[in-house]
């Protein structure tokens, strides 16, 4: 009963047969063979538009790799005050980016709106050169809270973002889990709706280490080969990087994958719903939250279920942790089984 | 016929099957693991001593992250010009070191002399707070000429570095190839001779992507743990890179391979030498550099054999590459067979 | 009439006299004079103890150094959300502190208290190495409201800070005006309550241009020479900083000048309560501030009084500025005259 | 007898009397005043261009911002290796370009020639993105031999720099000294040569501390506001660095200053070569450089005659120090007098 995150699980089946599969022979590296033009081209052809593509091996470094190329050090890039890039990088984009500046925004569900966006940014106008220019708007699809932005709501925000200068970021860390809640297309919630750079993950979703930097506009891409390259995330046997995103991407793997654990998530859902235990937030990618009585909680955890209590600001109106009960994440992943999820549920009703 | 470098090969197999074996199951990302515990307490007992370990994806990572955790941003870190750091990082060590410098100096082979050393440090004492301040001296071992430090002259190097209060890095992606020559222990040719910081590579020899920053005084690593957090080089799936350790230093494959990449290194040497084309360094580890007629590396190449022409201030007295013939880097793995050795060879004896 | 800043008068006479009689003949630059370590004497006479003194031309230039020196580039800085460190200097801390974290704290009339520090800090901690460490604890005396921290309230957020590992730095912009409000000395309320570095500020108190950064523990200032130089803040012809703040200590002089500025401010605090515009916070520097009604507003700006309009989140419960009204800040210095003070007093009462 | 630097003087009358007649009255800070929009004009005419100007207190910031502007933090910058920018700010080009790198070239008096640019340009490229990318070219007017760069060696040093993409910076902290020695117009030798940003030195010819980076290209500059306000170069009481460079250029002021330097330059070399002291470089602009004899040296300094000891790898071939003579640098100012001048040179003679 390991719901700690989707990066407990290891490698998904598909995906370390391409590692042995492609073990063979001499490759040239650093990204310099075909199979890496391949999966750029695939890249650009599941998101229908000439991109660039920078393969790295952490989330981290494609978001702060991201921000850093789309803001200046004197930049300010807003995001909501949970974001990953402001709450678990340990400041990676302030070192990417030379000392930018990231500013917190609330939001229920760990979703910006553009009312708090437009107030937010109004604060880091009119007092030049005394303050950071906005720079960029960084947003997590899905979520930290599981919760995703429709294509109107990143339109809205890509917008405005883009009416005061700013570039907008997408931490796809789940993209797929997002995607595959959603009737629209890679293209649909990606640069149709004004988001200029995405941090594609795969780790998450079943690589071992796979990530991919795309930008949408190819000259906004310029130079990233040498920031990655002093960042020290390229990789010499970059062939591997390369297998793990192609076989991610062949035959739908990754969508399939996804769908796997978003139907896990739906499921610890229905079934803790079921017994009193609603989601504090809609279950819309592969994350659960509830509110669990401290009780329970000591029980699950007594009998080897894994998972992190948090703490959150962005609880809906109402809902809070307390004494008696506390916030607790439930992460579901391509190797989270039916079984694991009933036995929590069933632990958990013996409340 | 593939010489480019000893990470166009693939991973090993021993390495490749732990990947496949470890893969089961949950488990606490971010090395929150016993594999990794072990891994760290196994490079101790290699190292016979206590040690703070940092397992990183690339090469390039790991020295930086070591440097600039031995310098402030106002250091210099003295290293031969044309040493990896110096060269091929893209700036990797001043970015993480805030700004810090790199000071080359010159030496045949590769290799820095003690006495180069003090002449060129001296020009960075008595002038504070003008000039940078001496913080470092970094060392490749085996250094980009293939050659090798003897632990007599690490020591002499180390000592003078201490002198001047400068910490002592060891670049060793191939650590073990220059290992293995020697009748010495790790621990002989590291912190017995000075050593304060050692990038301990598994990448060049056999893994997918590992290396591991080892500092041999725990004091000394303090807070490591949030610098690598920052450049994005934790993993999330932390176990792989461990299982990469593990098996790598399992039943001393590292040294097994490290031996055949040698032994095709110096038969390659031998080879070649008598056909009239001997190595311009000793082959100390995997690597041979030769004086090639540009004639027949236009043969090898149309023959599709692959290695880099390179350019080098550090030829011996009287050897020098010109109009007629080139200097090539010939790199062995642990994939590369006898018979592709010979076939090159023989190709090139066809002169 | 002009009330914008205390950075728009010019130099004190004392001050402005000094340079005139310090120019004659050749001094040694960089700070290598007899008069630069007289200062340094003169600052450790003041505050009862030995210190490290690096004169600076700038505020923001003397923060951002004293903060990169006591934290790391994975530290967090903790300060109130509107001090001048965070709103005012475009990011000059995150900068030199190598991409640092600022975090703001509410709190009313630009104060902190040790609750809400005490509360920020703890969601600093436990989540390593996701997140930045707690560094520092900053705070300014004056503050930007204009209110001070008694010496008990000094120790109480400072007991805090160092029992979380966190060093303590004052930015004493108006350290002057600070000091002269209360009956202690420098040494009470500053190291002796705990404060660990200061930014002791001679500009906005009289002079061209002259800061002084003072490490209250002279080995926290080891190498803050090279830090200064490689910000190009070591001035070549030192001695004119030097000579400013010989003047500005002399014989008293910086005491009278801030005894001025607050006469003059609490003069203005005094006749502007009397026509029915009471300080939004106690006027306990050179700084008022009042909630005006906006005619009056266009009024006094036709007529020439300069002051800026600033927002607030930190006014006291049920303060607040609103459609018809808004804040404006009023600062003195020790070039503001009672007629002044008294015109603009006059003119903001023909309401 | 004080050659120590040209920093060791004062301020210059006219200079020190301006600081005093602009000092009444309240002016808004952070040159938001029309002087200081009247001294960025006066720039542009005396360019005849319009341009940018950053006004800041030192050389070293004037430098470090101009080449942070214009390269990334992947950027090479190369210049002499006895650029000041290489052996005397600290890393202050470092710090602020996050972490660039400057590239030493050799060179006789200091100067480089295209010959040797293009070489040294050579091994930047070609090996993306494992390399620092060539990004500027940087060169002293005068240089730190005080020899002088004739608009036709600008030239063709610029259209190198160009032709590789790279920006051309010009360390003008002794720029009035060179102009005056030739017959060329300040455009002449700036943009029209091909030089895109200039700092524009006003302190060793007479200023307090006072700095201008002069863009020639104004969209070069954007942003360049905010680059200077977090490293603290921006003064808040700016008003006192507009009217230090008004009184500079006022009445050709900064004209007459530097032909006096030059001019007592020329007679130390003169009344030196007599006594068989000639200078080792061609005295261009203010600076004196010869070989003295060790025994002299002694009786000189101990005589109160004050200057540096030098080492430099750019002597003319033949010229060298040794053990019974020694590289002395002397330093003219507009403060020197012809009474020292003959001081000096008489006190030597007694060889």
């Amino acid at each position: 009963m390991n719901f700690a995150s989707d990066n407990t699980a290891g490698i998904a089946p598909e995906i370390l047969a391409a590692l042995a599969a492609g073990n063979d022979g001499f490759v040239l590296g650093y990204g310099n063979d075909d199979l890496t033009r391949s999966v750029e081209r695939r890249i650009g052809e599941i998101f229908e538009r000439e991109v660039s593509v920078f393969l790295v091996p952490t989330g981290t470094a494609a978001n702060a790799l991201a921000l850093a190329h789309v803001s200046p050090p004197w930049g300010a890039v807003f995001a909501h005050a949970e974001a990953h890039i402001l709450t678990d990088e340990c400041g990676a984009p302030e070192f990417f980016g030379g000392g930018l500046k990231l500013v917190g925004m609330p939001g229920v569900g760990c979703k910006v709106s553009p009312g708090t966006l437009a107030e937010t940014v109004a604060h880091y106008e009119g007092h030049a050169p005394h303050q950071v220019v906005p720079a960029a708007f960084s947003f997590a699809q899905a979520s930290e809270a599981g919760t995703i932005y429709r294509p109107d709501e990143i339109a809205a925000l890509a917008k405005l973002a883009h009416a005061h200068g700013m570039k907008v970021h997408m931490d796809g860390a789940r993209f797929a889990n997002a995607l595959v809640r959603m009737n629209a297309s890679p293209a649909a919630i990606t640069w149709k709706a004004g988001v200029d750079v995405l941090s594609f993950g795969a780790t998450k979703g079943g690589a071992l280490a796979a990530e991919a930097v795309v930008f949408f506009d190819k000259d906004a891409a310029a130079h990233m080969a040498e920031r990655r390259k002093r960042a020290g995330h390229l990789l010499s046997k970059h062939r591997f990087l390369s297998l793990q995103f192609d076989a991610f991407l062949n035959n739908d793997c990754w969508v399939r994958l996804a769908r796997h654990a978003n139907a896990m998530a739906d499921r610890l859902a229905a079934g803790l719903a079921k017994i009193g235990l609603p989601p504090v937030w809609p279950v819309e990618a592969n994350l659960v939250f509830i509110l669990l009585p401290k009780a329970v909680e000591a029980r699950l955890k007594a009998s080897g279920a894994r998972y992190y209590v948090r703490q959150s600001q962005s609880l809906p109106a109402g809902v809070a942790a307390g004494p008696d009960r506390c916030l607790i994440r439930l992460v579901a992943s391509f190797a989270t089984t039916a079984e694991e999820v009933d036995a929590f549920v069933a632990l958990a009703a013996k409340g």
